[in-house]
């Protein structure tokens, strides 16, 4: 049931109130001597003095920083440049996003090209395999794409018009301080982005290939029937700090691989979506909720046992026995996502987000299809035609 | 929910067939010269040539090594002593043991104990704290402890009659080589009390004082869901990679605090049962599988709720309505719960491993009791005579 897999998640995490007010300490610790604070200009620091408390509390260990804010979500490239220009310059030696994932995969990529002498470029367009980074910290304000302890960066070329991805142990950050409090002035639909983003992180993992239901798939479905319980709840009392405590920790292990290890992941929704992305600049949340009801409904009948088990455990469907109790309980979980994401307000079609029907022929062209049965997907494999389906079915 | 926690889980590990073939190669990128080989002369080691093939490995990459075997169950302070002269003596920058939990717990106190000027043994008194140690890596033959990953070393000083535990995230191995197929030959009683081990260690995370119910309760329900599930398929096929897979990555997760973090931990079985283990040499699995059914029933009714959830996530105990229908399920769980130990051939009393009655009152004088109420545990508090209660309960 498990196949064979390396994983190494050595983020040191500081979780709880007043988590940002240890930075100081831990890069003391560290041996730092020049911080680059990477931010968005406050974006996602409502009500708060985060920034100025961070300086006072650096200035107090002796530690040097410059600032550099300006990050766009989709990061830019040309930022990212900038930032390697400044390290470089300044000398600086630990680079400390302040944000979400937007601010988290540009401060990445700057430690990345920090220490590599051609173009950091390179690394996400396969040319180059990253071998090391400068340490990156992370103040966590806005949870949702795991970043925070994953090893993925994004990173959007605008002028080449690419949107490209780079994965690699090295790039997992070095130290991620997480105070839930700094994220209950969030305002809904971001927040509701973000559950529908761990949702679905944990929903590529979970529908694999594999027959068997091992421990790594009961973890993935205490982690989804969590989102389920307390995602709606949170919407409805978005100052709640135990509930923005839970989806703050679910963000992080939904995307840092504790529950994708040893099996094929799939991946398909991500992939499908990220066009609508790409070519309607519509918030990733957003093109999974849409996405993902109709790729479950496009595939389930292949492997109907792992989907009507997800009913079960994820929405307390009751599943009668057969084959057809199975295809039934199936069917109704994939009904009660969607119920699930419609309680969020997320939309579930192109119509609910009045995305228009004609760029599907252009967002095929740019799904990345690939080996040799030019598809994508793990749990089912999909090419240009099923994907095509999909696109219609969520119209 | 979520009570502030720090964690960094800096393990790398290696999973999956083949997997201690890879040491030579991990050590190279971490620069090592010489290795201590550290051991137990082959006790888990059936059937393989598992010392041989490394050597040739580490030979293959011009990498150094000393021998150390000998370590015994419950691992001697003098051995310690012997591995950190050797240490400093050889110059050895890497400490690899092979086994279990005994062999990883001398391995990392031999490896605290060589950074060291003062005794080894200061730390394990409190007298100081682990601030660095030697690099550790784990060839696991056994799993149980979790100790491959886990912050805690357990050593036996036999000339003060002193078994103690040190804690502390420095003690963390650096690498794990985990290949389930070293562990099909191990016999059905040491397997089985692995298991039990697992599950308490799971159990004394999970029964916590807090009421409500989020994402870290429902991943540990998982764990123990697929220990029920597949502990006792995998004593009637001993041999079975899958299963072997599954057991051996809990035994990781179950004590690395993966489902620890953000909460009170009880420890009560723990320490109960350690005494066991003091005076009658009684395998640490079976001191948990006799104190833990009666530590449930002598404390479930403080916390009924979090019991009878257990009952029905764990064994699927179906579950009546009203504070009675609570107590009721709860009641299933734990006589399920000694069900599933007596399915594994495991004791659950005193007299199921033909341990007398009057040794009481001397284990009750090491149970080490603190606090202003002089007393251990977490969900409920437990003073002496709460303990001796417990154990007239196993007997």
């Amino acid at each position: 049931m498990l196949q064979d897999f390396t994983i190494c998640i050595n983020t040191d995490f500081v979780f709880g109130r007043d988590a940002q007010r240890k930075v100081g300490e831990k890069l003391t610790g560290l041996g730092v001597k020049k911080v680059l604070i990477h931010h968005d200009n406050g974006k996602f620091l409502y009500d708060t003095n985060l920034l100025e408390d961070l300086q006072k509390d650096l200035d107090s260990f002796g530690i040097a920083y410059t600032e550099l804010g300006g990050v766009l979500p989709n990061p830019r490239l040309t930022l990212v440049y900038q930032g390697i220009e400044l390290v470089k310059r300044e000398e600086i030696d630990f680079v400390l996003a302040i944000g979400g994932g937007s601010v988290i995969d540009s401060a990445k990529a700057i430690a990345l090209g920090a220490l590599y002498d051609g173009d950091v470029w390179d690394f996400f367009l396969g040319k180059a395999e990253p071998k090391k980074t400068l340490p990156v910290g992370v103040i966590l304000t806005c949870p949702a794409t795991g970043s925070e302890s994953s090893m993925v960066a994004v990173i959007n070329n605008t002028q080449a018009g690419m949107k490209l991805l780079v994965s690699n142990p090295v790039l997992r950050p070095a130290l991620t301080f997480m105070n839930p409090e700094l994220t209950c002035s969030l305002p809904k639909f971001l927040t509701a982005c973000g559950i529908v983003d761990m949702f679905s992180h944990v929903c590529e993992r979970y529908f694999c290939p594999e027959d068997e239901i091992g421990v790594i798939d009961r973890m993935s479905e205490g982690i989804l029937k969590t989102l389920v319980d307390i995602g709606p709840k949170l919407l409805k009392d978005l100052g709640n700090y135990d509930y923005r405590a839970e989806i703050m920790w679910i963000g992080t292990i939904a995307h840092n691989n504790t529950v994708g290890i040893g099996r094929v992941q799939d991946w398909g929704t991500h992939e499908i979506g990220n066009e609508l992305s790409a070519l309607y600049d519509t918030p990733h949340g957003a093109t999974l909720s849409i996405i993902m009801g109709s790729w479950m409904r496009y595939v389930f009948e292949k492997k109907p046992e792992r989907f009507a088990r997800y009913a079960e455990k994820v929405f307390g469907v009751e599943r009668r026995e057969g084959k057809e109790g199975t295809l039934e309980a199936a069917r109704k979980g994939i009904e009660e996502t969607e119920k699930f994401f419609r309680s969020l307000d997320m939309p579930i079609s192109f119509s609910d987000f009045r995305i228009p029907e004609d760029g599907i022929e252009e967002m095929l062209d740019h799904i990345p299809f690939r080996g040799e049965d030019d598809s994508i997907g793990g749990i089912v494999r999909l090419n240009r035609e099923d994907c095509r389906n999909i696109y219609v079915m969520a119209l």
